[in-house]
């Protein structure tokens, strides 16, 4: 099938309308984020204006915005003024301060109060994502009156199948499921329903502590209150999991070594893509001047033995690969919440234990290939460094995410790329001591 | 605050039942997939029997499974005839047969063949995943006839806010929201209310296509067809997440080089943490012995110019991250559906780009280093180098995933060690030849 982009490129507006009007509004969105500046903005523009608000909403900040800069005034109060507080909040972020006050100045007294609250949260923050827009209940209510507040004032929130249930001075008390209210006795009290149980935030918090927290509960909305225990907003499953999504994707390209991009891979320019790795990159090549140094250090032994120069590739990356396998198990198991900063202890010696039977194993391996390319002495030599390597590796990759969490960096930036690099000094220098030793240089 | 395996291995039982009556089931759960197999059962054990219910359906399968062995008749029968059909079918499973046929007897008729049905779907499916008990909707009901409908069965449908509507035949229409049934008027039909446009999925699609489907579409239920389009269950959000959430584990640790664990991290035994790493790391030092041999064929050039040999680790170091970079890149863009194997002579197109670019910034700063260690001459060799490297090692790493997809291998194999020791051996050889050239060696 002929898509998006091609048919506009080809000037075919005919085959582009019946495209959008065929594909189902994720899909156009997802065309959309993968499409040029230009490009996207016309194809939105063929857009009628309900279908134009569904594909809106389902579109990044960073594209909601690119949109936002190329439609004229009518459509863009619009598309605000249909989008929900959280997510208009999020955009306003993103955006130049020039589109961020002509959104504000297009929006109605009461949504443009709600935004600014919302804004008013640090970055990150569980604020920036929950929605204001709720049904609170008092609990006093019996079951049928409960369903009449609903059925009142449940038209502009975004979520009513989780009711945070309140106070007189809107303190939360708990909540109680809508299921729970269509599924019992009208005349039930609500005070008999409520779930006190249930997990909930402030709005202050982490926004991926949060998601995690209602990943790990199952539920499908938090409630979200202030230092004062006042309900302010709920976190809704969706922009849960876009949170967790998003945090994932970030913890992913740090483990590589690369800054999170701000947009979608396809349509980030090559520029871009380097700005995000360069800073890494380049860090870690003048680190990389430690081995230079060491193996400098060792240069006699290096002339004395030209042989030993064989195998550098080889132990830095066995050690490497041993330091990132440990450093990602531990970043992972650290954002899935199975690691504790408690465990450091545990963990160091759990992963100590795990690369020296790893090591001994590789050994066997080395001493074959060494035995097979330069005879037995040497060999000895590149089955020692790798068990010492290994559990050094694993033990170092294992332990600084640990590390960072304590001193309250991300422990994604531990890389496996930085571990591997810190391995590679360290590596070299056991090489050429056991050499030194072995060989009786 | 003292916690349970401490006051377990004290002997503290009253201080156990204390912590276990003040914590929320989620936190229980938590501590008990912690703990070893001995003290997770005696744990369990101390809870009431509704307690029990709510911790156990908490836990990973392969806890469940542990768990369930060590319990008398009764309990057994309880907890596992209220478990959910789909978290029953992914506990059996993993469990010994022994283990899935005491299950399987001890179940009621109803609740037995509804699990029998879900394990006959493919491992990975959606089939697995989903929950059958739905409660479905005839489209000629008015509002107020499906409310009734809903307040009669509802009771053991897992959820009922996205209630699937189907024909006489149960094949899928599409769905209504519990929300629009709740906020209508009573008389309004059903059909008027039914979203036709909804996504939805097959039960022997891949269970994490169906969940990363519904992240796109933010739904919190997706309804699931056979292969003639009639409904058979729904995919919940809660069992959605917790897909992405074992893919993406998954993913990550592929991406390093080890097999995903079976198991909590701290729950794994060092044997089994080992298990998971040990086969691609023997792979990869077996892979690794390449860059012996091309280092031999440069012997010569090595013993006249020993100095070469310093800037083997950090060259080949750049490179690796270049490769890792793009590679992990590729990898997340693909899982997250941002780029497609079709894009793949555009993603080759950039990296070589983006590589390049960042060679270029590179080697600025290797010429630099060079020069302050080893003078201008080598300097040259090791600034064209990485050039050389980095566009080379971008490329490869950008493009192998995307050729996984293609031959249908998991992209998440083409981890980053991989590509690294494939850029190790290509890169000597360009280092090498390079400084033949340059040095007239």
């Amino acid at each position: 099938m002929s898509y998006l982009p091609v048919l506009l490129d080809d000037h075919d507006l005919a085959g582009a309308l019946e495209w959008l009007e065929t594909q189902p509004p994720y899909a156009i969105a997802d065309e959309i984020a993968r499409m040029d500046e230009v490009n996207s903005v016309v194809a939105f523009r063929l857009l009628d204006k309900d279908r134009a608000i569904e594909v809106f909403e389902e579109l990044d900040p960073v594209d909601q915005q690119q949109i936002l800069q190329g439609l004229r005034d009518q459509t863009f109060r619009d598309l605000v003024e249909a989008m929900d507080p959280d997510d208009r909040a999020r955009m306003l972020k993103e955006a130049p301060a020039k589109v961020a006050k002509r959104v504000l100045a297009g929006l109605s007294p009461h949504e443009r109060q709600m935004t600014a609250a919302l804004l008013g949260y640090p970055e990150g923050s569980l604020g920036r994502y929950m929605t204001p827009e709720t049904v609170a209940l008092h609990k006093e209510l019996t079951v049928h009156q409960a369903l009449e507040t609903v059925r009142r004032r449940g038209g502009q929130a975004e979520t009513i199948y989780t009711l945070p249930v309140v106070d007189v001075g809107r303190r939360l008390l708990g909540v109680v499921e809508l299921r729970d209210l269509v599924l019992s006795d009208p005349d039930a009290l609500l005070a008999d329903l409520v779930d006190t149980e249930t997990p909930h935030a402030r709005a202050t918090d982490p926004a991926e502590q949060a998601a995690r927290l209602m990943r790990e509960t199952n539920v499908i909305a938090l409630p979200v209150v202030d230092s004062e225990d006042r309900l302010v907003g709920l976190l809704t499953i969706d922009d849960a999991v876009e949170v967790i999504e998003a945090a994932d994707t970030e913890d992913v390209a740090r483990q590589s070594g690369a800054e999170p991009l701000e947009r979608h891979y396809m349509s980030a320019s090559v520029f871009q893509l380097s700005r995000a790795r360069a800073v890494w990159l380049t860090l870690l090549l003048l680190a990389a001047t430690l081995t230079v140094t060491v193996t400098q250090a060792f240069e006699g032994e290096l002339e004395t033995v030209t042989q030993l120069a064989l195998f550098i590739p080889l132990l830095i990356g066995a050690g490497g690969n041993a330091g990132a396998q440990a450093a990602t198990a531990a970043v992972r198991a650290l954002a899935v919440g199975e690691v504790r900063t408690s465990d450091l202890l545990r963990v160091i010696w759990r992963e100590c234990r795990t690369g020296l039977l790893l090591g001994c194993m590789l050994a066997v391996v080395g001493l074959g290939v060494g035995a097979l390319f330069v005879g037995w002495k040497i060999a000895a030599v590149v089955g020692i460094t790798l068990v010492v390597i290994c559990g050094w590796a694993s033990t170092i990759g294992g332990t600084m995410p640990l590390l960072a969490k304590k001193l309250r960096i991300d422990p994604a930036v531990v890389s496996a790329p930085m571990v591997t690099t810190l391995v590679d000094a360290t590596g070299l220098i056991i090489y050429f001591s056991t050499a030194k030793i072995v060989l009786g240089i």
